[in-house]
């Protein structure tokens, strides 16, 4: 389908700072030139019928028709019963497939270089599937749901990936030596899939070995695709490794198109509304949004931008080591990508 | 109990390089003149009436006995529905807490110094009860299982661990956001156990930000305690940044006093019998089996004389960045403890 020249998408600001996170985003985004109009919409959770929690039917109905949304942090809800907005949302919208790209960012040190991998994680099931019992008082299970289906979807993406994305390795994280037949469901779709899939080395790795290789030597890995907990755990330690949450964007991936972007790190109210906070995460997580939309030129110019203002060090925000407000922070990118035209 | 002047413990040197790994501990033991005698065992499982897998009795009979072993590694069993050994040992002698110190080694580079952490790993329940089903074709689940008394136990442990230790932090680690009723009765037991060592700081953090915090600054961690597989996966990692399970040392630790140390790397197949291996993960866990003893005279002294054969990068094996032997690494390690004397 050809897309109209100026696409609609649904604007998450979030809380704390996400507003001025997602004003700068947007500036940048001006600055750029990109042909976008945004539409923005709350999410704070609303009970429907019988209680049930569900997302503002303002929101759902934006994201059913621009199929594409970008999301600033959601505050954590404190109430008993009150589900987590994150997870409500990629339920909502079957966002199945959740992607962090984790690349070194030239001049932010950290131990790590050259670290260039992409995590892709099960969204919808394993140990998030909400199935809990009391079986006698003080004896609790959990349940871990492994679906064929779902397995074989995330296998799918993740080698679909690779393979448009220029990568080389798929390597499937387990531990099939413990659940055997959850983690040995999950383990035999991405075998079977692999197989559809020659011109990508596919490789397998225990949890805990991926843990300790990728402290010693992340440059080992390219893309790792995993269920839903280890994805949950190895993004954020691959995140860390390359300066953390707020330099790492993040997709959630649907069928159909449908994707929701966002910055992964916290609403920091302690500093929220005082031009202070960094909005790199949020700006990846929008370019990574246009490549995803078919406008690379406009995401590479951004991303470079990006990149330049933090390796050239002058107009920084204070987490990143400056003194910069997030104003100059992204009036410097703005400028830089004004001057690329 | 006052202990005999001269101990027995069982040792256990496994598979591949665990022999040779196994007579360096003994020499460096005799060259400190430790008053410990070896009783050395096989475990092989072997099937027992009903088809039951279990360890042999001549090895359950001596660990019944002297209540310690030092244990090498144990080759993966490649049967289908063979247990791993490791996991049959935890079972059998109820080894409910995996300790594993994570210290940085002086002259040993990594990307991280000053690591000086514990992990405390629940050992016999979790994502381990070995319950699985499948629901219906394509449809599996697998049991978390958490219980009052086993998470009640660990974190006595990690607080008393932390009280005899010097120590002054125990950080709790879960995913309770996320699985409410089991990771939060464990998280519930943890509280309660932390208002009877009001000495001790209690924290609790996440698992994925445990694992972002941890790459990113591990030195803010002292001990940490949470279920099995976390451990797992958090033991792994912080082996990593201290240099990788070839100098880790680890402890299971059951009640009464009962208790195995290990090394926990791999047998190393296409080495062993070549003179080449590094012993010094198998030598540190005899430390820690030393200092659980109470012998932590002896147990400074070998610690010692290792880390100065290691610091003074001379007589080193290949996997630590030298040239020599396991034999001569070994003896320089033997010369130093008797130069001690
Ligand atoms: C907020 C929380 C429910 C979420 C998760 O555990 O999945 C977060 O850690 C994430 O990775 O998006
Ligand atoms: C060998 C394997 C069963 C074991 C585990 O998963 O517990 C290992 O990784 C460990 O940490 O001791």
């Amino acid at each position: 389908a050809k897309r109209p020249t100026l696409q609609t998408v649904t604007l998450i600001p979030g809380d704390g700072i996400g507003p001025e996170i997602s004003v700068a985003v947007m500036k940048i985004f001006e600055a750029a030139k990109v042909p976008i109009q945004w539409e923005e919409r709350n999410v704070t959770a609303i009970q429907g019928p019988g209680g049930r929690w569900m997302i503002p039917p303002d929101c759902k109905e934006s994201m059913d028709r621009t199929l594409i949304g970008l999301k600033g942090p959601l505050k954590t809800p404190i109430a008993a019963g009150h589900p987590s907005m994150n997870l409500l949302l990629r339920k909502t919208f079957d966002l199945y497939a959740n992607v962090r790209p984790c690349v070194s960012i030239e001049g932010y040190k950290t131990p790590y270089t050259d670290v260039d991998l992409v995590t892709i994680r099960e969204n919808t099931e394993g140990e998030y599937s909400g199935i809990e019992h009391i079986i006698v008082d003080g004896v609790v299970q959990s349940i871990k749901l492994i679906t064929e289906d779902a397995s074989r979807r995330i296998a799918e993406y993740a080698f679909e990936y690779a393979r448009s994305n220029q990568r080389t390795s798929v390597t499937a994280v387990h531990k099939a030596n413990i659940m055997r037949m959850s983690d040995g469901l999950f383990l035999r779709k991405c075998r079977e899939v692999a197989e559809n899939f020659k011109d990508i080395k596919f490789t397998e790795m225990y949890l805990d070995t991926v843990c300790l290789n990728m402290v010693q030597d992340p440059t080992q890995f390219d893309v790792l695709v995993m269920p839903n907990l280890y994805g949950d755990i190895l993004s954020d330690l691959c995140a860390g490794l390359i300066g953390g949450l707020g330099v790492t964007p993040s997709g959630n991936i649907g069928a159909n198109g449908v994707a929701i972007f966002e910055s992964v790190h916290g609403t920091a109210p302690d500093i929220a509304g005082l031009d202070m906070a960094n909005p790199t995460a949020l700006l990846l997580s929008a370019v990574m949004m246009l490549r995803h939309m078919g406008m690379h030129d406009y995401g590479k110019k951004i991303e470079t931008a990006c990149f330049d203002t933090i390796r050239d060090k002058k107009v920084l925000t204070g987490d990143l080591g400056g003194k910069s407000k997030c104003s100059e922070f992204t009036e410097e990118i703005c400028r830089r990508v004004r001057d690329m035209d």
